[in-house]
């Protein structure tokens, strides 16, 4: 299966990490690609590369910006599907709020793999982390980058596949 | 004694850490703003104001920027002095090259508290260093600001006491 850079950077926002695994596809089966964007995400890329990638996200319980890439908002928008279910009006305020005031002490958006959580879960993991020193929040925020790069690396593959099975000479 | 923004600044050059030692500040007494001091980076700098902090210093081996902050340079200079008296032509080229090489991986300047250490001892730990994932990286170099940044506190300290105890009313 090979993959394109453009396609690369809707899963994972760094344009480092999205050229480096560009570079080592094609990948025979998804665990190969997902053990090759392991090491790219956490041996490769600075710094820099992580705060690039974070920024791609919208504040979690918020619409992605206009300027973000479409893929991506359109994955967002279905990864935070059960938080905007399950979410009332009180609890995407105290969100909102909480989200702010992350945002001010760690100078980066509020990360985590929001796949089939609600609302309230996510805003008690929001308050447990907050306490945290800002390295350890920032490796765990890219600990939840990664786990939201398989399920998109995942989405890909099974579309190719798909495409693949489909497609012209079959 | 009381220490304000501006010299703070040439300490360690994260804008945040400088306000919030200012605000923290008189200090009973070395040891005493040391203690903010490490709290203050640790604990509420965020990863940005520790990349502000790295930006602030030269690259081993080099002079500092016309920009950089005066009192900020003169330091940098007397703690390389030990590596620049020992330096060869051939040893600071070597230096140079790892050093690119270093920013090429980490996205910042290769930062080691230099004081009494020479080009080889550097060069050595840049080395040694250099195949760190970056994550390991940052939190090394922070470690070794924080190095920097007491040394330079010292200073400061003495220099407001001998100016204290030379001064109108003694």
């Amino acid at each position: 299966m090979e993959y394109g850079e453009e396609e690369l950077v809707a899963c994972c926002g760094s344009t480092r990490f999205a050229q480096q695994l560009a570079k080592a596809s094609p990948f025979s089966s998804l665990q190969q690609a997902i053990a090759a964007a392991r090491d790219i995400w956490f041996n490769k890329v600075d710094v820099h590369g992580w705060l690039q990638a974070f920024s791609a996200h919208p504040q979690i319980g918020q619409s992605p910006s206009p300027s973000a890439h479409s893929t991506s908002a359109q994955w967002s928008k279905g990864e935070q599907s059960t938080a905007l279910a399950t979410a009332t009006t009180s609890s995407l305020q105290e969100l909102y709020e909480w989200n702010a005031r992350y945002r001010e002490k760690f100078g980066f958006v509020f990360l985590i793999c929001a796949s089939g959580r609600s609302t309230d879960e996510i805003l008690a993991e929001l308050k447990k982390r907050y306490p945290n020193r800002p390295i350890v929040e920032f490796e765990i925020a890219a600990e939840e980058q990664m786990k939201i790069t398989e399920l998109r690396l995942a989405k890909l593959f099974s579309t190719k596949e798909n495409v693949s099975s489909t497609g012209g000479d079959q």
